[in-house]
C-alpha cells in the first residue's frame, strides 16, 4: 500500500459513489424520519446519514483498513499510516430533509499538516467537485471540466456567502456582518455548496462559524486544490474546524481577514 | 384555437425547452456580465434572462399570437384572447449569476381570475414542476412522477423558507420573524426554488414580500395544482405579487396567517 494521491484520489472516489447509492433512496421520501441530535436546539439526523458514513466505511475497510476515520456520524477509528479519512456523511441535513439540492457528501484524506484532497459531492445533481493529485475538477450535468477559484476583484464587487444569517455566537455574526455590509452581494443557505461554488469561480467568500473538522476538510481540499484559500478568521490553519474564511484568492482573503481578525 | 388546458400546457412546456436552450451556455460563464437595473441597490441581469424571455416570445409568437404576454425583461404585450403567458425568465438572477442551481424559469397562463396552470424550471439540475390541466408533477434526475403538498403539522414542527432574511421592508421583516419563531426549521436562499420544495410536500411554508406578478405566478399555477393555497398576508389573492404566503395546507395556512395578518 503506498500514500499515491492518485491512488487516494481514485479510493475517495469509490467512498463517494457508495454513499450517492445509499442516500439517494431517502431523498425527499415522505416518510423519512428525522432524530434530533442537540437537546437544546435542532441538529437533524435521518437514516440516510447513517446508511451514507457506514457505506464509506465499509468501502474503507475493505481498501485502506490501515488508515484512521474520522466521521460525523459514528466518530473516530484508530488507524495506523498516518492518513485520516474524514467523512461527513451528509453535510446539510437540515437542507437534506427539505428537499433542497444543496447539502453534499464530503470527503477528506489527511496527514498531520491537513487534508490532501478533498470532495463535495451533491448526489441528486449528480455532480462531483474534487481537488486533489495536482489537479481539481467538476463532473456533473455540464460535463467534465477543471476549475480555478475567481481572481481578485475587491470586496465591494465580489459575492459572500454563509449558511444561516444568524452565522455563530453574537460576536460571529457582527463579524460576518462586518463583511457583509462591504460585499456586493449576500447569500444563504447552501450548506457545502457554497465551497464548491468558490472551488468552481463563481463567488470570492464563504465565511462561517461553529464548523467541526468534518464540516471543512473535504472543502479545504477542493478549494486548495482550485486556487484558492481556507483560513480561520485569525489567518491560522482552519481543518480543526471553528470560524472559517474561504477565499478565491490571496488579495480578497487579506481583505476579509482585515475585517474579521478583530473579532 | 382553444383554450383547452392541456393545449396550453403543451405551449408552456415547450416554453420551458426553449428557455432552457437560452440560458444554459451562459451558466456559470466566467465571462458573464451582469447588468445593474436598480440604480438604489443590486438587481443584476444578464444575456441570459433577456436571451430567454426572447426565445419563449418567439414560441409564443409561432403558436399563441392570440394571447398576451407579461415579461420580467420585456413587458407587456396585448392580445385578443382574454388569457396571458406571465414569465419570469430567470427567477433568482442573483442566485444564477453566483453559480446556485436554485434559480428557475417561471412561466404561467392566466386569466382574470389567476393563473390556470404554472411552470417552475430548473434548468441545470434538469428538473421541472409543472401543475395545471387537472395534474401536478415533476420530471427531473429522479424521474417523472406526481407531487402533491404536504399534510398538516403544526407550525413548531414545519419548515418555512425565505429567499432574503430582511424579507422586504421593516415591518414585513418583523412579520416574518414573528412565524419563523413559532417554526421548527427555517432556510433561506432558495429563490422560486422553495415554492418547487412545498408543491413537491417537503416544507410546509414559503413567506416572501416585494414580489411581481411573474415571480408568483408560476408558482401559484404548480401550488395549487398540487394541493397547496397561495394568498397574500390578508388572504386575499396574490397573483398580482406583494406579500406572499404558500402554504401546504389550509391549516398551516391558517396558522401562519393568523400571525401575519396583523403586519
Amino acid at each position: 500500500m503506498t500514500h499515491c494521491d492518485s491512488e487516494l484520489l481514485d479510493v475517495a472516489l469509490e467512498l463517494a459513489d457508495a454513499a450517492r447509492a445509499a442516500i439517494l433512496p431517502h431523498f425527499r421520501r415522505h416518510d423519512l424520519q428525522s432524530d434530533n441530535k442537540d437537546s437544546a436546539g435542532f441538529d437533524p439526523v435521518t437514516i440516510a446519514d447513517r446508511e451514507s458514513e457506514q457505506a464509506m466505511c465499509a468501502v474503507l475497510a475493505r481498501l485502506r483498513p490501515q488508515d484512521a476515520i474520522l466521521g460525523e456520524e459514528f466518530g473516530a477509528t484508530a488507524g495506523t499510516s498516518g492518513l485520516t479519512w474524514v467523512l461527513d456523511p451528509i453535510d446539510g441535513t437540515r437542507g437534506f430533509i427539505s428537499g433542497t439540492p444543496t447539502w453534499g457528501v464530503l470527503i477528506a484524506v489527511s496527514d498531520d499538516n491537513g487534508p490532501r484532497l478533498g470532495v463535495i459531492d451533491q448526489p441528486y445533481i449528480r455532480e462531483r467537485f474534487v481537488g486533489g493529485a495536482g489537479q481539481a475538477f467538476v463532473d456533473g450535468p455540464g460535463g467534465r471540466h477543471p476549475i480555478s477559484t475567481r481572481p481578485f476583484r475587491p470586496l465591494n464587487k465580489a459575492t459572500l456567502f454563509t449558511t444561516f444569517p444568524e452565522v455563530g455566537s453574537r460576536p460571529e455574526r457582527d463579524g460576518f456582518e462586518a463583511v457583509a455590509r462591504q460585499a456586493n452581494l449576500v447569500r444563504y443557505g447552501m450548506d457545502c455548496y457554497a465551497y464548491a461554488l468558490l472551488a468552481a469561480g463563481q463567488i470570492d467568500l464563504v465565511i462561517e462559524a461553529g464548523l467541526n473538522a468534518y464540516d471543512v476538510q473535504g472543502p479545504i481540499g477542493v478549494i486548495l486544490a482550485a486556487g484558492g484559500t481556507v483560513t480561520d478568521w485569525q489567518g491560522k490553519p482552519a481543518h480543526h474546524g471553528g470560524r472559517i474564511l474561504a477565499a478565491a484568492n490571496p488579495e480578497i482573503h487579506r481583505q476579509a481577514l482585515d475585517i474579521l481578525s478583530a473579532f
